[in-house]
């Protein structure tokens, strides 16, 4: 149970899992985020191109002398390239999204991975996305070309031969981020290593398209849209805010909701029997809302839901069996069962496809209770699961240095 | 199944399930919609007071000599007066919204029942409401006192008494129309001889107030909404589009969602890699929140979503178990499996303490896909389990001709 008992003080999932976690222990420490320029031209999928690029990204850990241990993590819709450590390490910093599993002996154990976390494509958290400058010196807006999952894939690879990798020990995500993850097994699959899927679905819903065509009826609805040219005036704040609130209560159970807030007043006062924020999960949506539109850029927010909504690993392909038939890596697939935005349906789909073709399939359903977030919040499971299927990989892969001695000893 | 093949006609659920059943075989045939004005001063729960109030109402079949067979049937958010019929008769007439269950041999029998279905005060179908001119002259906009669920059924109950009825027969609703019904039987127990309650819930979840929050900010989020002073302007409609949206979905299964849309494109198109509606549920979503717009007061949607929220049959009383102790009669409790909205465990709590009670209890929990409108949807499961029910109740009504002719014998 992560949630603090105070109900006035709404924080999102991932920073009071964080408090929980015990401050820095085994923290990465201070990073710092990097930015590559690629004066490539990206072919998206759309048909369209994108010409040069910039992406923001950062790593945690040391890169072993083959090269062999580089994890890439893909975030989710409201993710960056900040997954762990702190900018400043002044008192209060919020680390990165996913700190409690990145770092020394956690999930993602920096002792002995390098791990890179780059923000997609269309984002807003540095790298090119509808509110960069484009060629003529003004935002993109909605003239930024329409991005997919397999673009937002097909960026990253550049930045992965940036860096020398040839072949990524494993991609691993959450949410879209596990969308991202499938789609470099299918699109690149000489290059990848291993697959962490989690709490991710193969294809978007119809109920999730659903959701995330509100959100963007939302955002269009609010005059300050002004069809994505709003940069440098007042953005569609109370449009993103909705939108996201939609999209939150998506992320929680019902019974998360009900054990948190029930029917639970503000501060415990009376029922206003007015037009109020009376009920405790009413203020807590409004501050997810209020808070989102402080760090993201509504038009990003469009881009990226129709990333998602688009999202189908058969796209291009006959089937999913002849989409995922590319792949050659071993997958760890995870589901949640409180998740109603990803189910385990979902799940079991991809699993079932991958074990038809003989591929390497742990498939893990965990009982919890908070919804998709649980992936983020479950931190000791997480870290159980995740964290020991990453140790068997590791295990199994060809000890290097040995090998090198006995070159030696051979010559 | 109800809904039609063609994926480019996107018709409500009612009108769908009207078209399936089949025309107008036992309709109740051209009906009036009648007015009421009392002069009277409503008490409201909120302290506030409305001083004289107009219902618009209807009625189909006859009540009989004893007054003894009258069903008040209460509508659910969206709903009106006009349950059943046609105003016109003209061709392409849409019936009212339970008309496949309320005629001559259906659910509700007209040939044996007196049916009575009237608008809500803050409603926006001819009852008193914020659209409506207050003594000033003016619309209320805002300046509507706040209304409650036990409100509107205290509304009612002057309807009740004009029509010189001192026991309905039965109460009977699905969704808010459930809790109207429920409410009548702890604020007037010894006027209600029997409670339907479908598809409701004794009290409105963390997650039922959220989504309706959403709803709600969406609407006060939109420009045209002023504080709700919009008539004789241009209406929220981009909000009340939005809410009604996300309201919609909440209505429909994952697996009805799923089966009817899929991720099918509009009429089959390819992928537009653009920010255009795509998906024929984005379409349908779309159509939803227009054709919503067309006839529901944006105001109305604020008081009416507060009146759910506010829902706790406990409200003023200790307990549930307390403010049940005072119904005295029979009720059906009937649930679906797949609502999401109103779940099973929802109505359960009712049934549980009810049971604790000793209150006599039919519960009925119906298997059904469509989600929570199923009970709008599944006309043969419904008329079978409730109609029955009405049945079996009739039938333990002492015949009072039968008593009449004793009485004449016995002079």
């Amino acid at each position: 149970m992560i949630f603090q008992d105070d109900t006035d003080t709404y924080e999102d999932f991932e920073s009071l899992a964080l408090r929980w976690r015990g401050e820095r222990f085994g923290s990465v420490g201070i990073v710092q985020k990097q930015f590559i320029t690629f004066n490539n031209t990206l072919n998206l999928r759309s048909g369209q191109t994108l010409e040069g690029f910039t992406l923001a990204y950062e790593t945690y850990g040391t890169l072993n002398e083959d090269r062999s241990n580089a994890v890439l993590i893909c975030h989710a819709l409201s993710g960056d390239s900040h997954a762990a450590g702190f900018y400043t390490g002044e008192k209060g910093e919020k680390p990165g999204w996913w700190d409690h599993s990145i770092g020394s002996g956690k999930m993602f154990d920096t002792d002995k991975l390098f791990v890179i976390c780059s923000n997609v494509i269309s984002g807003c958290q540095g790298s090119t996305g509808p509110s960069s400058i484009a060629p003529d010196g003004k935002p993109y807006g909605m003239r930024f070309p329409f991005i997919t999952v397999s673009d937002m894939v097909a960026a990253q690879r550049y930045l992965i031969d940036y860096l020398g990798i040839d072949k990524l020990f494993s991609v691993a995500g959450g949410s879209m981020g596990g969308m991202q993850a499938l789609q470099w097994a299918v699109d690149f699959p000489e290059r990848v290593g291993s697959v962490l899927f989690l709490a991710s679905t193969p294809r978007a819903s119809t109920q999730n398209i659903a959701f995330n065509e509100i959100g963007r009826q939302a955002i269009y609805a609010d005059p300050n849209w002004k069809f994505g040219n709003y940069y440098g005036g007042a953005i569609p704040a109370a449009g993103l805010s909705v939108a996201r609130m939609v999209g939150h209560i998506t992320y929680m159970s019902e019974k998360s909701l009900e054990e948190k807030f029930g029917r639970r007043t503000q501060k415990g006062s009376e029922l206003s029997y007015h037009f109020k924020t009376d009920f405790s999960v009413e203020a807590y949506l409004k501050h997810q809302g209020e808070r989102f539109v402080e760090r993201f850029d509504p038009n990003s927010y469009l881009y990226i839901t129709k990333a998602l909504d688009y999202y189908d690993v058969a796209d291009g392909y006959h089937s999913m069996n002849e989409a995922l038939k590319r792949t050659q890596c071993p997958f760890l697939v995870l589901t949640i069962s409180s998740d109603w935005l990803y189910t385990a349906a979902q799940g079991i789909e991809l699993v079932n496809v991958l074990r038809d073709l003989q591929r390497e399939v742990e498939y893990r359903h965990v009982e919890a209770s908070f919804g998709h977030d649980s992936f983020l919040v479950e931190v000791e499971t997480m870290t159980t699961i995740v964290g020991g299927y990453i140790d068997r990989l590791l295990e199994k892969q060809p000890k290097k240095s040995e090998g090198l001695r006995l070159e030696t000893a051979e010559h």
